[in-house]
This record gives C-alpha cells, structure tokens and sequence, in this order.
C-alpha cells in the first residue's frame, strides 16, 4: 500500500490523493500539521530531509518527494497519462508551469489571505505582487480553457488534476474566479469526472 | 531546425542549449536581453505570451515553454533518458525539486549579487533569505552526491544536466561551492562528458 504523509486543504497533497483515487491505488494518509510545525519535527525529518508534504512511500518503501513526480509516477501506464510524446510533453509542461508560475503566487496568498489571516497586513505589499502575478497565470489558463475541455488533448489527464489542485481554491486568496469562464466550466467537468471528490471530503474519508 | 529564445547567461536558458548540443540536435538561437526588458516587447510576447525565457519552437512550428518541459521533451528515447520507471521517477522528482526547492533561492541571490548589484542592498533581508534556503538545497544535493557519482540511477542523465544549471555558478550568488565537496566532485564528472560546453561559450558558440 501507498503512504502518504499529507497536510489537509494543501493542493499539492490534494491532488496526489485524487489521482490515486481516481485511479482506484489503495492508499493511506498520514496528517502532517504544518501550522503546528509538524512537518519539521526530527520524527518527520527522519522520513523527508526536506521537511516538506506531500511526501509519498512507496509499497516498498522509498519515499518519493515532489507532488508533480508523484503525479507522474502513479498515473505512468493509466488512461490519465497520455502516450502521444507530444500530449506527453504538453503534460510536463503544464505542470512545470503549474509549479513555475502559478502556485507560487496563488498559494502563499491563500495562505496568508484565508488560512492565517493575521499576517495578511505585514505582507499586504507581497499579496499584491501575488494577486498581480497569479491573475496573469489564471488569464493563461483561462485563454486555453475557452478554445479547450481539457488542458491536453481535449481529455482530463494527469495535467487537470496538477492544475485543479490550487485553481479551484484561488477564491480563497480572492483571485476572482468567477471573471473566468473558461476556468469555471472547466472546474465544472473536473468535477463531473468518475470517482471526483472534494479536497476536504477526500482528506477525511482516507483518514477515516 | 529547433529555435530556442535564450538570454546569456540564465541557467535555464543554457541546460536546454547543452542538452541539444550533447544530442546533437542542430538548434539556432534568438538572443532576447532580459536587462532590456525584451521578453516584454510586443514582438516576443507574440512568440510567448507568457513572457518568459527560454522558450522552445520545435520544427514544426510548435511553441514550448518550461525549460523542463523542454528538457524532457527532447532527451525522450536518447541515451540521457533512463528507459527504467523508478529511475524515470527520479528524473521527474529531480527536476521539480530544482525548480521549487534550488533554483527559486539561487537565482534570484546570484541576479542581485552579480548581475543587477546596484539593486542588492535594498534587497538584504530577501537576499538572507534566499542563502538560507539555496544552502538548505545545495547539502541536500551534497548529500546525495558523496553517496553517488549522478544524479539518477548513477550514471548522467538529463537529470544532472537540469541541475548543473544554476548549481554550477551558484557562486556567483555567493553561495560557498567550495564546501560542498560532493557538488564538486561532480560537477567535475558533469564537464568531462563529450560534448559539454560551459555556459558562455555555448551562447556565443551558438549565435556564431
């Protein structure tokens, strides 16, 4: 079985939780509290030097960090990972980007915005850079999803999931989602795919 | 032909010209000057709307943003690819690791330090910040490079290439190369491949 040490509400774990469970891979959960600072106690680091989540182990027994090499690695072989080599590459490409130019900015205004609200003020400069530049991924994402169903290939991959992990909560961090059609009917058919769950629901079904 | 947008001197720009060369994959080079503001201009956003370098049109036309997106698009079925999953694997997390956990502390530390130091003392905290956690990345690197010769599966694979980009003048950032006796050591082994090529003659050797 697959272990995954995980934080709930991050979309970084969230997804790697989704795709397992879309791809019916028998997994457990292991909650890591980062606010309490779990995730740098010497019991985690022992697990992860990197002291980071999500942190997958894999049925036997290596560990595996970076959620978008767990994406890869699980879904390799299924019908969620194209085998088109240049579907294969607009897939590492988004997801690469994912990680370049969009959750940077999206998530640490979440963050700061919806999660730990009482360093918002301090950081009001840093949120407005975040707003600036996560708004100009969200317009990239949403140019595509107006001309596209999907991300690649016009059918939900491994590349949806990426990306759904922090699209779906920037109103959290007050990116305006609604202004963004594409976007919003695309969430829509993420949502209407077999086996989908909510980020907070699947947290407490696998810890159940 | 391949056509890589590149600016001299980026990290990112160069592990891709390396990569073609030690392909032997024929590539032309359109300089585009950061400093100047030329990923800017209207002429280049209508290339890449993103607004980023490098980016990648491949011969039949294609864009292709992320440079390990390209990385991995061109080293599929080469001899720089492992063709074994788990060591795929390793290349994927590798090269997420880089670009979340390395190169967002390096490169920024080594602009304001050596390229744009007119701007590093208003930026001192950051830049604290920044050598805090580049050097939390290069001992874990070290780490995994006193134990084996490469990256991925020991042996070089386009894993050490997307790595040796930044690490390689993470001293220009001022980050102390010299006492991570493993980067060295291969970092050494990295330069004595066939083909290699440091980072400016490539630039130059390539727009010749």
């Amino acid at each position: 079985m697959h272990t995954l040490y995980a934080t709930m509400g991050s979309g970084n774990c969230y997804k790697v939780q989704l795709l397992m469970r879309q791809l019916d891979i028998p997994f457990r959960v292991i909650n890591i509290d980062v606010l309490k600072g779990e995730t740098q106690s010497p019991e985690y680091l022992a697990v992860n030097p990197n002291g980071k989540v999500p942190y997958l182990v894999l049925p036997d027994g290596q560990g595996l960090g970076e959620s978008d090499a767990m994406l890869l690695h699980l879904a390799e072989g299924s019908h969620l990972m194209p085998t088109d080599p240049m579907e294969r590459t607009r897939v590492f490409e988004w997801l690469f980007w994912e990680q370049s130019s969009h959750e940077p900015h999206i998530s640490p205004a979440r963050f700061w915005i919806a999660i730990m609200p009482e360093g918002r003020d301090e950081r009001a400069d840093q949120i407005a850079v975040w707003h600036e530049r996560g708004n100009k991924a969200l317009r990239m994402m949403n140019e595509h999803l107006l001309q596209n169903d999907f991300l690649v290939g016009n059918r939900y991959t491994v590349a949806d999931i990426g990306l759904y992990g922090y699209t779906h909560v920037a109103d959290e961090g007050e990116f305006p989602l609604s202004d963004y059609m594409g976007i919003c009917k695309w969430m829509d058919r993420v949502r209407s795919m077999p086996r989908h769950m909510p980020m907070m629901e699947i947290a407490t079904a696998v810890a159940a």
